[in-house]
């Protein structure tokens, strides 16, 4: 898994900085994750090729978080895009989108299919043989959501020693990959643990902006691999943070403490501050392995 | 009267390109023309001040000249800004407006003006004691107008020693200036070119984009400074110039030539060409000055 940061700054638009979207590669699709304005720059800049995103995932419809969206859409018309397009989004998004095509006279040469949420629980909106993608319910001043992304159980590995030892078919090897317990040549029952390993364990990637501090997500994103959760604010602002429904650096670390994630990716900085190593500071407080998200950085997971 | 060059491209993004957007500083007023995507963060690069701009105009609907307004909008509430904003633009964008206004639950701290554009027909829709604006309206797959910018007839200039010598109160002087003859002090009527000098030359800037070749703008921009004429195509796209409803850069030159206006700004190139000097090579093949539009670029009127 391969997560890529296009933009992490909050809504005041600055030089240099972009506002939320972000690019997961998991399991041969590109996932893009919240698409502020000036997005399609981001995919371009970073080299990401805009007929690989056929899932896109908007948390929520406050302007930094989707103003990028419409003309991405577009776009894909003018590159004369084929491929479906699947967008899920809060109930409203379709209206806003359908409204703006009609004002220009075209509409997409593509399929575009939106998936409203409306949802206060989390639930399953992806799922193909190797990933599922879950809503996970944040507490903000609008309709928000998180997203879970998990990678499937993988495929037992052949102990191919004792494949070969044990005499089995090799027309039996798929059952045996995919956990199953198997007769050899000789009709006897081989218990599948004896010859195979367990397959690299999957991973998981929790994106979790905008949200006030909000420990009902804590048994959603339990364990994952990396947790990125909003930080605007720093301690001194948390009244701030507490009527804006966002979080600060320290609560996002006590969400990531308490759910037991091994890393947490800071980030949707708040413009006001000049050096954003303090948000990692007060981080390292309460967790300790935390990571600083900026536009174009990447991170395997 | 200077103009500002925020973004010049077509719709195709590009990584240090942007769409249509334009500022015009005339008589202490920030127009802003034009509002693609990323606007705002060329507003920032070329140190406009978000807090002058006061009247925005929209040619149309398409996304490459108005996907950046909403974030703009949005913007402005961010920075509390106060001041009225008046938007004039083609009948819908109200509407689209209000809708992302809705989904994202809140309004702006300002007034926000509309004055929406149906006719066909050219029109004043600005006016104060020394500008004027009307409409150009142009010929495109979608309504769309162009604007033109004109200083008011400037006030005429003491030739002060003439005046001194014909014995003019001073309390007159306002009325020489508004072109009136006088009397003097003896209760002798001056005649006003006696004693005044014609004021400058009003200036005057039209911005036609998007548009086909139409020779129907050419008696509303007569004899302006400078005209803004998309050129979106070379001579050997013109088929593809007549499908889309754009233009080519001769056909621009053709119109400032007929127009004979004093200068001619192209722009609005298609992403397909490397060398955007082919256009202004095209162009000066019937007319003689030609400026290339670059973003960033800036012209004194």
């Amino acid at each position: 898994m391969k997560l890529t940061i296009l933009g992490c700054n909050s809504a005041t638009p600055r030089i240099n900085t972009n506002p939320t979207a972000q690019v997961l590669e998991i399991c041969n699709h590109i996932f893009l994750i919240d698409c502020g304005e000036g997005t399609q720059v981001q995919l371009r800049k970073n080299k990401i090729k805009f007929s690989r995103i056929k899932h896109i995932f908007i948390s929520h419809l406050h302007g930094d978080h989707y103003f990028g969206l419409v003309g991405l859409i577009s776009t894909f018309r003018l590159l004369t895009r084929e491929a479906d397009l699947h967008i899920y989004a809060p109930k409203g998004l379709k209206e806003v989108i359908t409204l703006h095509m009609k004002l220009s006279g075209s509409w997409t040469n593509y399929k575009l299919i939106f998936h409203e949420l409306v949802s206060k629980k989390t639930e399953i909106i992806f799922e193909d043989d190797k990933v599922e993608v879950y809503t996970i319910p944040l507490d903000h001043r609008i309709y928000t959501n998180g997203f879970l992304f998990k990678e499937k159980e993988k495929e037992r590995k052949l102990n191919i020693c004792k494949v070969e030892d044990a005499k089995i078919d090799v027309a039996y090897y798929r059952k045996l990959k995919q956990g199953f317990d198997v007769e050899n040549e000789e009709g006897k029952l081989i218990k599948n643990q004896d010859v195979t390993f367990s397959g690299s364990k999957p991973k998981s990637y929790a994106f979790c902006s905008d949200t006030a501090y909000f420990e009902d997500i804590i048994p959603i994103i339990k364990e994952v691999d990396v947790l990125y959760h909003e930080s605007t604010f720093l301690e001194k602002n948390s009244k701030l943070a507490l009527s804006t429904k966002h979080s600060t650096a320290k609560q996002a670390a006590r969400i990531a403490k308490q759910a037991k994630v091994k890393t947490l990716i800071l980030g949707h900085y708040s413009t006001r501050y000049d050096n954003v190593n303090d948000f990692k500071e007060e981080a390292l407080e309460v967790f300790n392995n935390i990571e600083l998200a900026d536009d174009g950085k990447t991170f395997m997971i």
